[in-house]
C-alpha cells in the first residue's frame, strides 16, 4: 500500500467491512502521520474507535498525537476507561500532556482517573509548568542509570527498559542520591568495553537545563552545541526530566512564527491558523491596529497645526505618503535584522553602541541613495505632469529652481527620516530586550510613531523656516 | 575547568607557556564552540596552529568547524600539508564543503591537493550541487550495510565503520547494485536477535528526497515524520548521501531568517549581520526602499489630481497619514499569516477560496471593530482641540454634523481599506506562490502600493461624491 493511495474514503471502507488485516498492514507501510491526516476527515469519528481496537498500540499511540484536536476529544469521549489504558500506557506523557492541555475539565478528569498513579504524578507536574519553560516541554520517559553500573549490565538494563523511553540515544548517569552526573551517548557503549564503568565514559561536562529555563533558550543551547537531548534538572538539581531534538524542532518552528506574528502586528495564535476563529482572528489583530491609531494622534496634532500651510501649498501633502512610508520601512529593516539577531542569540544589549555605529553609517549611505533618488525622481514627476505642481507666473529658470526647492525639501527630510528610523530601529528593540520584555511586539509601533511625527515637524520646519516656501 | 572560567587571555597565556596538558584538559571539559569563541579574539593567529599540533584531533576537527570564517582561512594558509591532512581526515566531508566554500580559489586548491582520493571526489560532488538542495546540505559519511547481513555481522560492522559516521543511529540498508531499501535505527539493533537478517527489521517504508529537492522541503518532510536522518538518493535512486537532523535545525533558523528579511523588505544576508559589512548592508536595503518609492508615484499622482481638493479643505491632508499606515498594517498582519502559514505548509494555493472566504469576514469584523473605534476618536480629537476642524460660520448642531461627515468619511474609507488590504493580503501571497515564486519578497510592495491607491480615491471619491464637502 503506497502513502499516495491512502484516503478517507479507503479508511472508512476498510473500517466498514472490518477488514483487521489490511488496517494492520495499513499502519505497518504508512506514517501514522499521513493516515491521521485522512482520518480527521472522517464523517463518523465512531468508526475510528475501531482502529484503536484493531491495531497494536505502539501505532496507534503515534497516530492519537497526530490527530486534531478536535477528533483527539471527540475519541475520548468514544472510550472505554480500558480502551483509554491501553492508548495512555503506549503513549509518552508529554505526549499526553500536550493533548491534555486543550481538553474540557472533564475529559481530563477522565484521563487522569483511569492512568497509574506514577504517570498521574507526571502528569500534573508536567502540567504545573508555566507555558513555554523547559519543564512544560520535558518528557520524563528516558533512561536513567546508576553510575555504578558496567557497561555490559548498563546495554542489558537498555534493552530491558529502553522500549519505553523517548531515545534511547542518549542515556543518563545519576549517582545514588539521584544527583546528574552526565550523559553517555549510545554510539559510546558500541564503542566501548563491556567491563568498563559507565561512570569512567559518562561525558561530565554535559550541558543542562533548570525546569524554568525559557524553551526559546534551551533552543539555542540545542543548536550551539549540537546536541540530541539534554537534561532538565530541578531547584536541588536533581535530574527530573529530559528534553529531546524533535521536541526543539517544533518549539523553534513556534517561536519563529511568534516573532513574525509580532513583528506583522498579531497577537501570536495558541492554535494553528486554519484552528482559529474568525473572531478570535479579530480579536487578535484589530488592538494592534487600534493602538496604532491611537499613536498616530500625534501625527494628526502636528498635521492640523500646519493646516494653513497645507492650504496655501497644498503639493507638501502630494509627498506625505512617501514620507510616511519610507519612514516606516527603513526603520522596519532594521528592526527585522534587530529582532532576529536577538532571538538567535547572534547579539544582546551589550553589543547596542556597537550595532549603533554600524547601522548608524549604514543610515547615512542608505539615506544618501534614497534622497539622491528621490530628488530626481520627484523633479521628473513634476516635468512629466505626474505631480502638478506649476505656480502662476512662475516659468522657465525660475520654475525649475522652484521645483528644486519642493524635491529638495522632501529629499532632506527623507534622509533624515531613514537615519532617525533606523536609529531608533537599533535603540528602541534594545532597550525593550534590556527591560526583559520581547522586543518584536512593542518595537515597531513606536517606531513608526515617533519616525511619522518627527518626519512631519522635519517637512514643515525646512518648508516654512528654511526655503520660507509659505 | 568550567567553561565560565575560558577567555582568551587564558588561552594565550596557555599557548604561550606551552602547558600541553592543560590545554588537553581544556578540550576534553569544555564544548569546542565555547572555545573557539574565545580563540576568534586571538591577538596572533598563529598561536592556534600549537592548538592543532597538541590536540587530539577528534576534538580539532570540531574546534576549526566553530571559528569564524576568516581564522579558518587564515589557519589553512598557515598549515602544513601534514597538518591539513590531519586535520580533513578527521572532518566531516559537509563541514569541509561548508567551510571551503567561504575560501579563497588558492586555498581551494591548496586543500583539494592534500586530501586522498575518495574525499575530493566527494567534495567537488558536494559543491556542485545547487545551493539550498538536499545535495548541497548531505554528508557523505554514513553507515551503508548491506541487506545481506544479520544482526550480529551488522553490529560488528558498525563498530569497525561507525567511528568516522556522522550518524550511527541511523544505518542504511542497500542491495548488492546500491539499490537503496530503508533504514535501520540503532535502537532495533539492541532489541533484536543476533541471527536476524537486517533486511527483515529494515523499515523499507523510510522516507527519502532526492538530491534537488530544495533544503526548505527537506526540513518540513523532517518535521512531519519526526526523522533524525534522510537518505538522499540520486537520480537513479541509488543512496549517494545522507542529511542528519543537527543540519536540518541550522536550515530552519536559516529560513525563517530569510522570511523575517524578505518580510522586512531586506535581501537576505549571506553571512550573519555582524560579518555583513556597512556597504553591503546598504546595498541589501536600499534597493527595495527605493522600489516602493517608484510604486509611491501612483499615490501621488492621486493626490496631485486632488490638490485642488485639498487646498479647500486642508482637514483632509490630516487623516491621510492615519489612512496610510492602518491600510498597510491591516494587509501586512494578514500577509504575515499567510507567508508563515505557507511556509510550514500548513496550507497553500489549494486552499485559497477557503482562506480568502475566512479572511474576508475577519476583516469585515476588524473593519467595523477599527473603524466605529476611529469615528469617535477623530470626533474626539476635534472636539478636544487635538485637531483643529471649525469652519467660519457654523457653530452649535451644524459644526457638530460637519465634524460627524468627516469622522465618517475616513471611518468608511478606512472599512473600505482595511477589507480591501486583508483580501489582497490573501490573494498575492497565493498568486506568487501559485507562480513558483517566494512569497515572502514581492507581496508586501504590491499591496501597500494597490491599498494606498484605492484607499485614496475611494477617500476623494466620499469627500467630493457623496458627501459633497468640496
Amino acid at each position: 500500500m503506497e502513502k499516495e493511495n491512502v484516503s478517507t474514503a479507503l479508511l472508512e471502507e476498510l473500517i466498514k467491512n472490518r477488514q483487521v488485516e489490511k488496517i494492520r498492514q495499513l499502519f505497518e507501510l504508512v506514517p501514522t502521520i499521513d493516515i491521521a491526516e485522512v482520518a480527521n476527515e472522517i464523517s463518523d469519528i465512531r468508526d475510528l474507535v475501531f482502529v484503536f481496537k484493531t491495531v497494536k498500540s505502539d501505532y496507534t499511540a503515534e497516530f492519537f498525537t497526530d490527530l486534531s484536536a478536535d477528533v483527539q476529544e471527540k475519541l475520548v469521549h468514544l472510550f472505554t476507561d480500558s480502551e483509554l489504558v491501553n492508548l495512555l500506557s503506549a503513549s509518552y506523557t508529554d505526549d499526553i500532556v500536550d493533548f491534555m492541555e486543550d481538553m474540557p475539565a472533564n475529559l481530563v478528569s477522565k484521563i487522569l482517573k483511569v492512568v497509574d498513579k506514577k504517570t498521574r504524578t507526571d502528569i500534573n507536574r508536567l502540567l504545573n509548568y508555566k507555558e513555554d519553560t523547559a519543564g512544560s516541554i520535558m518528557t520524563t520517559e528516558y533512561i536513567e542509570l546508576d553510575s555504578a553500573l558496567s557497561v555490559k549490565e548498563a546495554i542489558e538494563k537498555i534493552r530491558v527498559i529502553g522500549q519505553d523511553a523517548e531515545t534511547i540515544y542518549t542515556i543518563f548517569v545519576t549517582d545514588k542520591k539521584r544527583n546528574f552526573l552526565g550523559t553517555i551517548d549510545l554510539d559510546q557503549f558500541v564503542f566501548s568495553k563491556p567491563d568498563q564503568n559507565i561512570e569512567e565514559i559518562a561525558d561530565k561536562a554535559a550541558i543542562t537545563v533548570g525546569v524554568n529555563t525559557d524553551q526559546e533558550d534551551v533552543a539555542s543551547i540545542f543548536k550551539r552545541y549540537n546536541l540530541n537531548a539534554i537534561a532538565v534538572l530541578n531547584e536541588d538539581q536533581r535530574l527530573t526530566g529530559i528534553i529531546t531534538i524533535d521536541d526543539i524542532v517544533d518549539v523553534m518552528e513556534q517561536e519563529a512564527t511568534e516573532d513574525m506574528s509580532k513583528m506583522a502586528l498579531v497577537t501570536p495564535l495558541e492554535d494553528s491558523y486554519k484552528d482559529t476563529g474568525v473572531i478570535k482572528m479579530a480579536l487578535k489583530t484589530t488592538p494592534w491596529l487600534v493602538a496604532l491609531m491611537i499613536m498616530a494622534v500625534f501625527s494628526s496634532m502636528v498635521l492640523s497645526s500646519f493646516q494653513d500651510v497645507l492650504s496655501s501649498l497644498a503639493i507638501l501633502s502630494v509627498f506625505i505618503p512617501v514620507l510616511m512610508d519610507t519612514g516606516g520601512n527603513s526603520g522596519g529593516q532594521t528592526i527585522a535584522l534587530m529582532i532576529r539577531g536577538i532571538a538567535v542569540g547572534e547579539f544582546g544589549p551589550k553589543d547596542f553602541l556597537r550595532i549603533l555605529w554600524k547601522e548608524f553609517r549604514v543610515a547615512l549611505l542608505v539615506g544618501l541613495m534614497v534622497s539622491v533618488f528621490a530628488f530626481g525622481l520627484f523633479i521628473g514627476e513634476m516635468y512629466l505632469g505626474i505631480v502638478h505642481y506649476a505656480p502662476e507666473n512662475i516659468t522657465g529658470t525660475a520654475l525649475f529652481l522652484e521645483r528644486m526647492k519642493i524635491s529638495g525639501l522632501v529629499s532632506i527630510t527623507l534622509f533624515i527620516a531613514i537615519v532617525i528610523s533606523k536609529c531608533l530601529g537599533v535603540t528602541i528593540p534594545m532597550i525593550v530586550r534590556a527591560l526583559k520584555k520581547d522586543p518584536a511586539l512593542i518595537s515597531a509601533p513606536f517606531i513608526t510613531t515617533i519616525v511619522d511625527v518627527s518626519a512631519l515637524l522635519i517637512y514643515f520646519f525646512i518648508s516654512t523656516q528654511i526655503f520660507q516656501l509659505v
